[in-house]
């Protein structure tokens, strides 16, 4: 078996190029940016860049198995400032990842959607039949838009294709996120924490272990030509439990916490975001982790590495 | 009243236009094809290109209240030859829309997506709170990333938004679809009509009279800031059925009709579509035709223009 997996210099990548290595899959993994120093990953890098169709139709003639697509611009609130960021690094990216697909032999695709994809549905719990999708955020345009042309390509072009849309996904390897900026700041300055929003954001964390595992299972399982699932833990924490775990676990005794305020940490972010798996459940994953103790092992891990 | 017109040369727009004359609103169409010949409208207008953006921003620059954003592709079957056709000209022509929206002060938009985003629902009636939207074609994608790309804008930088989902639209000025397709076909060859697919596509065809009236219903009645409906009549007709029509319309005595098989017309084709009104049908509007009697109309006024 191999795999290409674009986007692997960052978190979930290179924990999935883990993964993979282990069960004997051969690895390419294909990022703009190098991978990190600490890496030893036995696997090829091509250092390219997903604007640059040639580059990755190139990169892509190689014969391989299947494609996980996790490069995407993975930072929300960077959408305001820069309209075109999810355009570029999620939409056309995407285009040219199944172009590529298209020219050359691979045909099976993995792509991590996400809960953006739906919006604000206040305390609605998502599930996939539901529409219409009227995100409030570029990153969740950029992610339906991946979306639609993964399932035009796969009908088109005869692509098996796998959607799923996790939760907010943790682990050690973490370069952004509320777990990580929050110890971040507290590791820049102890005495003074700011929380953005009022901190009441709710939503479900998901560790990087059981985003892996429900991606297995779901590949082993599926049936239909193109699968769309939800992925996420059973629970959901709010942003000030975070808080306090962080610093709880930094063993911090007098920070002040303080909130910009209002209901939303920035433009584009979700009050609530409830995630239905039931349809996941169907193929006996389950999470091995609730959002608390994913977010409990997240800090762990990302404190083990300082 | 100023309103500005994406894709006003074509046939729904022009149409538009004139309507929106009638009502005392001044109009500007930007297209990068010329008016057509034969138009008397009263308005400025803009030649341009919506994959430019400087152009499409200074044109927007000038106090517009709303645009109707109509420009995309029109040729569903040319995605398969070109992949980056409905990428280029509906998404990345609807993104340049919005971000010039977004720089100037019009803060409306009016945007004809259609039934392509719900992909292959076989005999199932699309509601729009259905889901997940898996297009089979990427007209289909290019319509929903357009729409994802609507929601988020208006939700991050306050615009007022209305995405319709609308059936075939058929009227006099066509200048695509299968009613001018086979008036065409036998203006050239009165003997032979061949049928794309085995002719029992099955879908619902809209008069654009009664497309005007349901955009000017919707932009009366919205209370949300981002309204999306299904625009349709309440029957469906197949493409055997629209044939014979036109055969008898243009009193052809020997038509040998042919088949080239198969369920869909192209890759990408969908063999049924029905879109539920209910949702539309809460404002006031009906359908002043059906199918049956859209397509009748259609056909005699497009053979009146020859």
């Amino acid at each position: 078996m191999k795999a290409f997996i674009t986007g692997g210099s960052g978190f979930i990548g290179g924990y999935l190029a883990k993964q993979l290595l282990k069960i004997g899959t051969s690895v390419t993994i294909f990022d703009k940016r190098p991978l990190p120093s600490e890496s030893t990953l036995d696997c090829v890098f091509i250092e390219g860049d997903l604007l640059n169709l040639e580059q990755i139709s190139n990169a892509l003639s190689g014969g391989h198995d299947i494609v996980y697509h996790l490069a995407a611009n993975a930072d929300i609130s960077a959408g305001v400032k820069d309209t075109a960021l999810d355009l570029n690094l999620t939409t056309i990216a995407t285009y040219n990842v199944l172009e590529s697909m298209r020219r050359g032999s691979t045909k099976a695709i993995v792509f991590l959607s996400g809960s953006g994809v739906y919006g604000d549905l206040g305390a609605t719990v998502a599930t996939e039949n539901m529409g219409p999708l009227l995100p409030v955020s570029l990153y969740g345009a950029g992610k339906l838009a991946a979306e639609g042309l993964i399932s035009a390509f796969s009908s088109m072009f005869g692509f098996r294709a796998t959607i799923l849309r996790p939760a907010n996904v943790v682990g050690g390897g973490q370069t952004h996120g509320v777990v990580f900026d929050f110890i971040n700041k507290l590791k820049r300055d102890s005495n003074n924490l700011q929380i953005l929003g009022d901190g009441k954001q709710t939503k479900s964390y998901l560790y990087v272990g059981d985003l892996y595992e429900a991606v297995s299972t779901v590949l082993q399982s599926q049936k239909d030509p193109v699968s769309l699932l939800n992925i996420a833990s059973d629970d959901t924490v709010d942003v000030n439990w975070i808080a306090q775990k962080v610093i709880e676990a930094m063993k911090l005794p007098n920070v002040c916490v303080t909130h910009t305020g209002g209901k939303v940490g920035w433009t584009g972010d979700v009050p609530m975001v409830q995630l239905s798996t039931e349809k996941l459940k169907k193929t006996g994953w389950r999470p091995k982790y609730t959002s608390k103790d994913a977010v409990d092992l997240a800090i762990a891990e990302i404190l083990d590495r300082y």
